[in-house]
């Protein structure tokens, strides 16, 4: 029977690679159904993104692939299956029910484990979906031991990618290096501009006449990880702060699905502090 | 015969205004062709900008609108007329090239007095228009000496705007507080977003999915002056920062082209660091 | 105590209207907090939408403007509160969703009355609302018995608006003329572009390189009524017509949303078969 | 010395194409420096775009690869220089003056071998960048009289692409037939929507809230022929339809230059009556 699966190349750029690699394809006699790669001549790597099918064991190819490129290469076969997710949200309703509609309409390959909160405003929401809503509040704890609670419970879940759709507080580097590349964060600005706390109000502030949000991965520097997506909204005087994170929360909850759908189609490779987006 | 005039009001916010402006037009058979107004609730200001007809003096109505309003609002009546403006330049000659084209089919309203450059380049494309080209180099020179010569130059003309149309010199307070609120810059960046030197070098470097630019007027904080106008341009990993600069050029002279026919039509006021534009 | 009020004039042009209107408002010492307004010269009509502050009658209020402006005009005197709306669907849930999702966070200012379809594929997700559903289906019966039942639920309740948040079936004269200027539909192209069935496929199939969508009153010329509000999404060459059709689904709901809110605040006039939009 | 050749393929789609592509290269030393493909899976078709560095023959390298691939197949190895264009204009100078201002500043791969129109109103404009300008009035000759005029101007000249920069006349299936594939076309409006004569006012009586512009080659259904580029610009019911054709053309000339520059730089097939870009 047909296997089908998305054959993802990370590896130093080389000559030769392009005809390696679907040589491997062509003695297999698979098809290949689409494919992309690109060169990043200043940091001299390639990336690539291949959909084959034919009868193939994924394992067998991905180590003969591995054998032809260069045994430093990151090689993955991966045959398309739901990723399983982590929710992390604090009070605002919009990221996650959107995320919560498509899941439920089975538009998202992914199947969301639980959702986490420091507040338990969103209970309600995620309950009408039949989702695990965990409240772990933050009152009175130290950022370290409400954390500590936090991946308590995360490390109950075998999970690929955690998202925070728009979860509030500051995560600490322990948190972050536990879960490295596989947190993804919405933040409410077009970034680099207004990194921090309430970027509506200092865009309200500033004067801008287009807001943004930018959703990325997470690293240790504040707002600083690779970014996956981008858009805007164009804005005037006429709108306050409020008026702005309002209509901003359009373009977050939109940005935040794009690149959770990139995420999960295994279409975004972290390269160095970038993405390549397939 | 009958007149048109643009009236442009900036006051204190009050109970009434509308009706003590609109009482004015009323009582002279004033026909309102064309009205918007907003208030500023935090800073409590009035801005108002309406296109009357009828028979009228603009020095007489200017007046009575004083009387009615309060001596301390800032009121004009504008007759429309093409304004004088002085475009500044480096070497680069898209957004340079946009205002000759758009001048010499008579879109713009505005007569070019002349344009000035720290180097030749562009002396040629200039020329191509029958506008006059004035050439100040840098070299050897001292910041101040170069903007005295600079500004020697602009002194011999009137004029109502002086245009940065990518001129690539940092300005000296001097430079900018003989001539506040008369001049307009284009930044090769989605502002606050990439401040300073090279900013699609920036922007390649933090890996952003969309690039931007920003009309702004010029104060004494770097690329700090209230924003006129912003747009955007989506960009990806393929391209280099030369392959964005050229991307970004065409959103560049756009909404500068944008941000000069705001201001020569008179629909922008300043209002703190920010802009209302009707 | 002080109420406010949406005041909502479309009337015939003339000299005088804004003062005449500003000073039934002086007289009474209201405070105008937002005034917007607008003349279409072509068609000789002023359309004005002020918010008041004060001490007033609402009725008293709009009994007062209109003798002031002309016994023909078209005058509302609005307290806001929430518009009741009645939701229509098929099988999609994008757009439904987004409009659940809101409604729940109270972010929209409408009570749901219902949700018709004449599928109960989104029987589930509705229910996870506590909203009413009612499946009306199509089957066997003809077009006017059908439309006949769903009236017959329609007028069991009291509302403001339909939504069609993604109802595919034609209506017939009978029913949108029972409903004039009370029906809101999403189409999925960006009108007046592919009209008619299955627009993603038209738009496939033509080759465009942006799609788009376009939320609009219903009259009884297929896709024609007045447009309130459109958006739209750059595609490429890569992507299949399902694939549009998903890229769409973000655009379809943003833009209902959108409209939604500009009606439930009151901020939209018809104008022959165009919109004012304050 | 190392040369630099786009590889331009387009052939029936088959499996081990990128094997079969890539072995030649391979075989030959050479680098592959950029590399695009997609497969047209209704129609069959594969395309491919790759730029090779190395020392090759381009020739030897076309035919080398026509044996690989198949006798069929359409392919073109092209050494980068600028191709020859002729512009067809009638008396707007806004797609016109920008190309002229890319042109002088050496930013586009173009030689500009003539400008042709209808009138002479262009011809200052033209003549301030040293550049021919033909025109051949229309008046009193019958449409064929007029085009074989223009056609024997054109003759004179070897050329790759004729742009039409706002050439408003309708061209006859002679004209069209005779330069297939060699036209290029900006349409003032977002196609589909608003096909044939003014366009501005039919968005503007049909009241759509975001007008458009198209780039495409010309074939001989009007307006209908392969689209290259689109672009949108938000428009409100403030605009006349004389605004809107001022907004608007911001938009057709910076598409217009889009789609010439992708033309420009071989990133563009033909796939029936669409366009895959690279």
């Amino acid at each position: 029977m047909e296997n089908r699966a998305r054959v993802l190349i990370d590896c130093e750029d080389a000559k030769g690679l392009v005809y390696k690699i679907s040589k491997v394809f062509y003695d297999r006699g698979l098809n290949i159904d689409n494919n992309r790669e690109v060169v990043d001549k200043e940091r001299k790597r390639f990336f690539m993104r291949t959909v084959v099918t034919g009868i193939f064991d994924a394992k067998e190819l991905q180590d003969e692939l591995k054998s032809a490129v260069s045994k430093d290469a990151h090689i993955k076969v991966i045959e398309p299956k739901n990723k399983k997710i982590i929710l992390m949200v604090t009070k605002e309703s919009h990221a996650l029910g959107d995320i919560l509609v498509r899941h439920s309409d089975g538009e998202l390959d992914a199947d969301i484990e639980c959702v986490i909160s420091n507040h338990n405003v969103l209970g309600t929401l995620v309950s009408r979906f039949d989702i695990p809503f965990v409240c772990i509040p933050a009152d009175g704890l130290s950022r370290e031991e409400h954390e500590s609670r936090v991946m308590a419970t995360i490390d109950k879940f075998k999970f690929d990618y955690i998202v925070l759709a728009k979860y509030m507080r500051i995560l600490t580097p322990t948190f972050v290096e536990a879960y490295e590349t596989k947190i993804i964060n919405i933040h409410h600005s077009f970034l680099p501009a207004f990194i921090g706390a309430n970027p509506y109000k200092q865009a309200f502030e500033r004067g801008v006449k287009i807001i943004g949000a930018t959703a990325h991965f997470v690293t240790n520097d504040l707002d600083e990880g690779p970014i996956i997506a981008q858009d805007i909204i164009p804005v005037n005087h006429r709108l306050s702060w409020r008026d702005m994170q309002r209509a901003g929360s359009d373009g977050e909850k939109i940005v935040l699905s794009r690149a959770l759908n990139l995420v999960l189609h295994d279409r975004v490779f972290v390269n160095g502090n970038k993405t390549v987006i397939f």
